[in-house]
C-alpha cells in the first residue's frame, strides 16, 4: 500500500517525529477505534460531533448522526475532518511539564460525499455493523427499504490522512533523575465488561461472546 | 448548580429524549473523560484535534498542542467546539437498523482565551496534570519559567454546553424477538494495565498505584 503523502494541512509541524504517514499503520488504528469525531463549519463556526463509522478499502463511512446537522445546510461537498484517538497509556514524567499520554491518532481532511444509492448504503450499514461487530451484519435482521430510507451515511476518501503516535516512557530532564518520585508508563486499554441479554432472548440462543469485538481483544 | 440553557447550538434535535442540561452531569462526564477533541476553522475549512484537557470550576483548560495550531492564524477569541466522548458499550440489537452504542458525550461551544498571565498558566497545568493523575501535581519537579513560556493553554468557559446519553439495551422492533440471534449490550470500558517504570526510578521508591487513575476505577 502506498504512504499518504503529507499536504499543507496534513504535515504535522508540532513533534514531527511522532508523524505517521504509512498507509498500513493508518488503516489499523481506524480499524482499532470505535468512534470519530466528525468537525464541519456551520454559519463559519466550528461544530464536532462524535459518531460510528466503519472502513471499506480507502474510503470511510460516517454514520448520519453526524449528517443530519451537517445536511441541514449543505447538500453535498461537505467539508469535513474525522478524528479517531485511541489512548494506550498515562506517561508518568517526574515534573508536570513531562507528564503525558501514549496515544495514537489519525486526522483525514476531505469532502464527504452523500450516499444516496441502495447498493451502497447498504454496504454503508454493513461497514458501520461488522465494524464493531464482527461479522454481525451477516447474523442479523438485514435492512428494509424504510430502515435504509431513515440511514443516512457519508462516504470520505482517505486521501489526506496523517496519524500521530507517541508510545514509550517519559522524557525527562537528565536533572530531574534525581527528583524523588516515581515515573514510567501506565497502560490503559478498553476492555470488555458484563454482557447483559435483553429480555427476549429465544431459548437456546448461545450467549454472544464479546471475544468477538476486536476492538477489545488486544 | 444551575443547569445549562439550551442555545440553537445545543439544544439536541436528533433523539432529543437523550439530551442532558444537567450541569453536575455535565461535569460528571468531563471529569471522566481524558482526551477532548478540539474543533475550529482554518481558512474556512475545519479542523479537529484530540488533546489533553482539565477542568477548573465553570472553565475548562485546552492544551496548547491544539492551539499551536490555531493560534497561528488567530491571536484571540477564537471560536472552537470541544467535545468529550465516552463509550460504555456495545448495543446488539435483532436487527442492522438497531445496532447501537451506549455513551456519553459533551459538547461545548465557546470563544476560548489564551492564557497569558503566569498564575494562571501554573493553574492550567496543574489543571491538566491532576486531571488524568489526581494528586500528581504536588508530588512532581513544579515549572520552571522556561517551561511555562513553552506551554500553550487555552481557556474555555462552560457556559454553551449540552450532553447525550443512551443507556439501556437495544431498542428492537416488536416483530424482531423472534428473530434467532442473542440481543443485548455488552458493557466496554478503559482499564489501567501494565505499570512500567523507567529506568531511573530511585530506591526506596514505592511502585505507582494505579488505582490513583480515576478515569479507570469504576
Amino acid at each position: 500500500m502506498s504512504p499518504f503523502t503529507p499536504t499543507d494541512r496534513t504535515r504535522v509541524k508540532r513533534r514531527p517525529q511522532r508523524a505517521v504517514y504509512d498507509r498500513a499503520q493508518v488503516y489499523s488504528i481506524l480499524d482499532e477505534g470505535y468512534v470519530c469525531h466528525v468537525g464541519f463549519v456551520v454559519e463559519g463556526r466550528p461544530v464536532v460531533i462524535p459518531t460510528a463509522y466503519g472502513r471499506a478499502g480507502d474510503q470511510i463511512y460516517i454514520h448520519g448522526s453526524a449528517a443530519s446537522r451537517m445536511l441541514r445546510s449543505l447538500a453535498e461537498g461537505i467539508d469535513v475532518c474525522v478524528t479517531v484517538t485511541l489512548v494506550d497509556g498515562v506517561v508518568l514524567g517526574r515534573s508536570a511539564f513531562h507528564t503525558s499520554m501514549n496515544y495514537r491518532s489519525v486526522v483525514i481532511f476531505g469532502n464527504a460525499r452523500l450516499v444516496t444509492e441502495r447498493e451502497e448504503k447498504l454496504e454503508a450499514l454493513r461497514s458501520f455493523t461488522n465494524h464493531v461487530i464482527p461479522g454481525r451484519w451477516e447474523e442479523v435482521r438485514q435492512p428494509t427499504d424504510q430502515e435504509l430510507a431513515a440511514t443516512t451515511a457519508l462516504a470520505l476518501p482517505l486521501e489526506e490522512v496523517s496519524a500521530k503516535v507517541r508510545t514509550g516512557g517519559p522524557i525527562d530532564d537528565e536533572e530531574d533523575y534525581a527528583f524523588p518520585v516515581w515515573a514510567g508508563v501506565v497502560a490503559v486499554r478498553a476492555v470488555t465488561g458484563e454482557v447483559t441479554p435483553d429480555g427476549h432472548v429465544l431459548p437456546g440462543i448461545p450467549v454472544f461472546d464479546a471475544a468477538r469485538l476486536k476492538r477489545f481483544a488486544r
